[in-house]
């Protein structure tokens, strides 16, 4: 996931949440039957491992697309467990080297958080042109 | 500084923003001379180093102070250019270690900003009380 965002500076997080919303709810205006993207194995690599082995499906991205924009619109945090669980564990791992300027680390998550929102975006919108190549349409 | 926080469920980041704003247009609001801040040794501790090593006053923590709110109103990173690199820096370290699920890397970026935030807005407030105590007036 790529954290430097050349245009960064004249973009901003707010605009890069509207632009997270808004391509769930054309993802979700789109796919009006969610349940066909059961077993359709993704291509996406997450932890290093091929999706395969992961087990994960373009239900289960679908899904978590849908929870994290709940999470972004409402403020607050209550996705699954063990994705809080985790993330305080990567916490944990990494505390020793968050020690630092407060003002770097404030930079540190919001540029993390405004690059995560940018790579979230672009999967929502795949994952909208994969289920219309599924239901065999093209944009 | 705390990264877990037992209300964090109750609570959300733009609550966090909201009371940081609020903290900081409180000490703007209290500290009509600025002035009187420059060459007062700040007794936080940034980096692992004392404060006379690092040669801060309260007078930077107070612009720092301001700056952040700035940005975290704007949504843009206009903040001095030697903090943002700083930040892509450590983003560079730690690199390896955040190759991980998008929603982990989400719920690891929300949690640290509201981390930093709450932070932040205990730092507006002391300055505001010890600026109060060096022109002798008590709340």
């Amino acid at each position: 996931m790529q954290f430097a965002d050349a245009n960064f500076s004249k973009s901003s997080l707010l605009l890069a949440v509207r632009r997270y919303s808004s391509a769930v709810s054309d993802m979700e205006q789109t796919i009006l039957l969610p349940s066909l993207l059961r077993d359709v194995p993704s291509d996406d690599v997450w932890d290093g491992e091929e999706a395969e082995e992961t087990c994960e499906d373009l239900y289960t991205n679908y899904m978590m697309l849908k929870n994290i924009r709940n999470t972004v619109e409402s403020g607050l945090l209550h996705l699954g467990d063990r994705k809080i669980e985790d993330s305080v564990v990567l916490h944990q791992t990494l505390e020793p080297l968050l020690d630092t300027d407060p003002q770097v680390l404030f930079c540190f998550h919001l540029r993390g958080l405004f690059s995560v929102m940018n790579s979230l975006t672009k999967k929502s919108q795949s994952l909208t042109e994969k289920y219309m190549d599924l239901i065999g349409v093209t944009k």
